[in-house]
């Protein structure tokens, strides 16, 4: 049963946007990637999710001279992205043609494997993406988004994998952003998955660590015959970011199961950050421990901070606990949507409106657009009397096709818009980034050729590297 | 295979000793106790290890009334302690009768569980206090003090349990104070256990959580018919302290392993001790991340910073590479020690003396003794040049037999000087104070009459609990 297990490594996306904000400045990154290279990786994930807004909208780069500096800095790595299927990057449907045009820039930038994946887990979300990947000749990755309710079972799960793989993915991935994902149903799903869909189908699994559980999600769903599973390395591990991945390569010692990866290397990698993440100490998550509430509760930490501001703007914050009880009822009303982004802002907001004012007396246009299926299907069927509220109040019908289908070409009018931008370039590129985030973008075009921001405190002083081991890692 | 895994709660001794130097006041812990005395734990760790010492040194509190006072809180829990055999609680061998005496006092105020274990894991060291322990009808627990080394196999562990049965042990305790257990050899060491002395013998596991890899160590520890795990609450776990209770529970959901833990319970004595924890800022560890150089530098990191300090000391700091390259040399000399208090200290110290006088050109007095078997006997044999040396140094000869042997009764001695001392209440309690530490012990009777201080800052300001899920879990 000896096999070799394959490493995605976070530090450089999903490491940093967990743990710092998104906010860590590529010359912080840089002088790690000849290690990170070397290392052994499957691959390195180094953009997508909130990285491309964070450049533009707090650190005065372009996401595009990013991603080329990564792949400069990484000649012999796989760069991964995280790309939201439908949404690209931003927060809306875009038109088939602007999503063709994104995946095909990324590819030509140096984009090797694309993530891709939907909030609500509807395919037909996620189907242009994939199939502009593969016209690329890049890796296509099919997402499950990973959450639980009384109607996500193991058998749904891999139905959806299925579905994947027709689409002709080349891998699936399972996505537990809220480390909900236990060490049983890990263990499961991964079976499943492969019986259903063939022992050669490749499965990555991406578990957070939150609730102190998934180090051992990932050991069982490696047990189950996972191919390659993501950490992040330990000086920005834990908390609401992932499990460690030196703490991976030693775990699995004496298993029979090993990686390619260099302890040499992830030590080097280790001090780096740990000398570097200090000076972002006032980006850091406020959790930093383990938060096992979200089993029962249902609720991201992160959203419930949302809500709590919410109701601190309305002089209620007292109305905490109503709304946390809320939320379930609204989120069963939606058909049971994963809670992530957006949903789960959509969900938590109308939690807040029905403790404030009255169940479904006043409704967001989002979750309207929810409820009349302008974000796609759910699992579950939704609250018809909620639907017919949602109609009088977004005074349209409820859809049952794919959102995207009701966009008109738009690529023309984005370019054009873009091009009277000061500042735009009037390079794809720049068109894709107007076309995610319009107002950002325009100011981010205004201000580009005074060159990226370091927002780490002392960004210039050295911080000595510690001699062997027993060294804070970090944080604090 | 539905089993019941019972639940050690180390959070009000090893818990804060391990995360914020032992600091804490009884009175904030008192607050959790009705909590944790209902919450289902098979057993509530409450003192020994370094809490008597800080009672007395930082905290000006009677220990033994600490005892008394958990007693008193918990009446429906099993007290555990932690005893370092023929050391007791102190640093140096005592005669059997005085171990005797504290066994028997220990039990007649209230502790349940004596976990005793011998740095050096020689089975002689425990034999004592494990027979006086059994004489008083409490639970005696033999302990395994896991390290790795060329010599440590899982079959010489296996030895050594069964050599504890042999002594009657009413439970066997791996304990791995390093995070060194991996998954791999805690199933093997549990199955090894289990098979050689019965599958009836009540096995109990205690990992530390330094190296992100022993909550899978538990799993397969429990995969392996483990009995009871020890685990801190979340608000006190992680870095160089233990896996977080909550994360157990929650980890077996599934697996047909489960525990009696009432999780309403857990949420109250999380949020107690995350109000806590921040008010003892200043004592907590600069380490709490994950760190895996341990595995091939097996030096603990509180041992590189005990040697950096020395160095410092000397004006040679710039030499510890070299002092982390001598130590396994140090070690393999003395016969392979498990590197954990008083060990670790004298093979740190000894490899500093090497690099900055030549190799064994001095020497410390324990040392010589390490060398000479006054500590007792080592897993492989010990350099009988260096041991020569030792005999010169130390002006006497190597020994074989059990070191308590030499020592004379010594009860009615201590006695009598612990009777000269200033507010000594002549109680066997007092003089066992003093027995374990005399100089401490005359300072803390002085003042034993102003009553307990707490340390922690602004003690009397009352903390928020905060409503429901996704607030910090203390700390930071
Ligand atoms: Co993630
Ligand atoms: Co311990």
């Amino acid at each position: 049963m000896s096999r070799t297990i394959e490493v995605t490594e976070l530090a450089l996306r999903d490491g940093h946007q967990s743990l710092l904000a998104t906010r860590m400045a590529m010359e912080d990154m840089a002088p790690a990637c000849a290690d990170v290279d070397a290392a052994g990786f499957w691959s390195v994930e180094c953009w997508g999710g909130a990285t491309y807004d964070s450049c533009i909208r707090y650190l005065n780069e372009d996401p595009w001279e990013r991603l080329r500096t990564f792949r400069k800095l990484l000649p012999n790595s796989r760069l991964q992205m995280l790309l939201r299927g439908q949404n690209l990057l931003g927060y809306r449907h875009y038109e088939d043609g602007v999503v063709e045009r994104f995946v095909e820039k990324s590819a030509e930038n140096g984009m090797d494997v694309f993530r891709v994946f939907d909030a609500l887990n509807d395919v037909r979300n996620v189907r242009t993406s994939l199939e502009a990947v593969r016209r690329t000749g890049k890796h296509a990755q099919g997402t499950i988004c990973y959450t639980t309710s009384p109607l996500h079972t193991i058998e749904r799960f891999v139905d959806m994998a299925e579905q994947l793989k027709e689409l002709g993915c080349d891998s699936i991935c399972i996505k537990d952003m809220a480390a909900l994902l236990r060490p049983q149903p890990a263990y499961d799903l991964v079976s499943g998955i492969k019986e259903r869909c063939g022992d050669d189908t490749q499965v990555h699994v991406h578990v957070h660590a939150t609730t102190g559980v998934t180090m051992v999600s990932l050991m069982k769903a490696i047990e189950a015959g996972a191919d390659v599973v993501d950490t992040s390395i330990s000086s920005l591990s834990l908390g609401p970011g992932h499990n460690p991945t030196e703490a991976l390569v030693e775990m699995l010692q004496g298993t029979g199961y090993t990686t390619r990866l260099d302890k040499g290397r992830l030590l080097k990698i280790k001090e780096h950050f740990a000398s570097v993440r200090p000076r972002y100490a006032e980006f850091e998550s406020k959790f930093l421990g383990v938060e096992t509430e979200i089993f029962d509760s249902q609720i991201p930490g992160g959203m419930i901070s949302n809500m709590e501001s919410q109701l601190r703007q309305q002089g209620a914050v007292d109305r905490l606990k109503e709304v946390l009880a809320e939320v379930p009822r609204v989120r069963e009303t939606a058909g049971f949507p994963p809670l992530v982004t957006p949903s789960s802002q959509i969900v938590g907001t109308q939690a807040v409106f029905n403790v404030l004012m009255g169940r479904y007396k006043a409704m967001t246009g989002e979750f309207a657009d929810l409820m009349l299926g302008y974000y796609g299907e759910t699992i579950g069927p939704r609250d018809p009397a909620v639907i017919e509220l949602a109609v009088q109040h977004a005074k349209k019908e409820a859809i049952t096709g794919r959102p995207a289908d009701l966009l008109k070409p738009e690529w023309d009018e984005l370019r054009r818009q873009a091009g009277a931008l000061p500042g735009c370039n009037d390079s794809d590129e720049d068109v894709l980034t107007h076309a995610m985030f319009p107002q950002v973008a325009a100011k981010f075009f205004a201000t580009r050729d005074k060159g990226p921001k370091n927002l780490g405190s002392s960004p210039t002083a050295a911080v000595a590297q510690p001699v062997g081991g027993g060294k804070p890692n970090g944080g604090k």
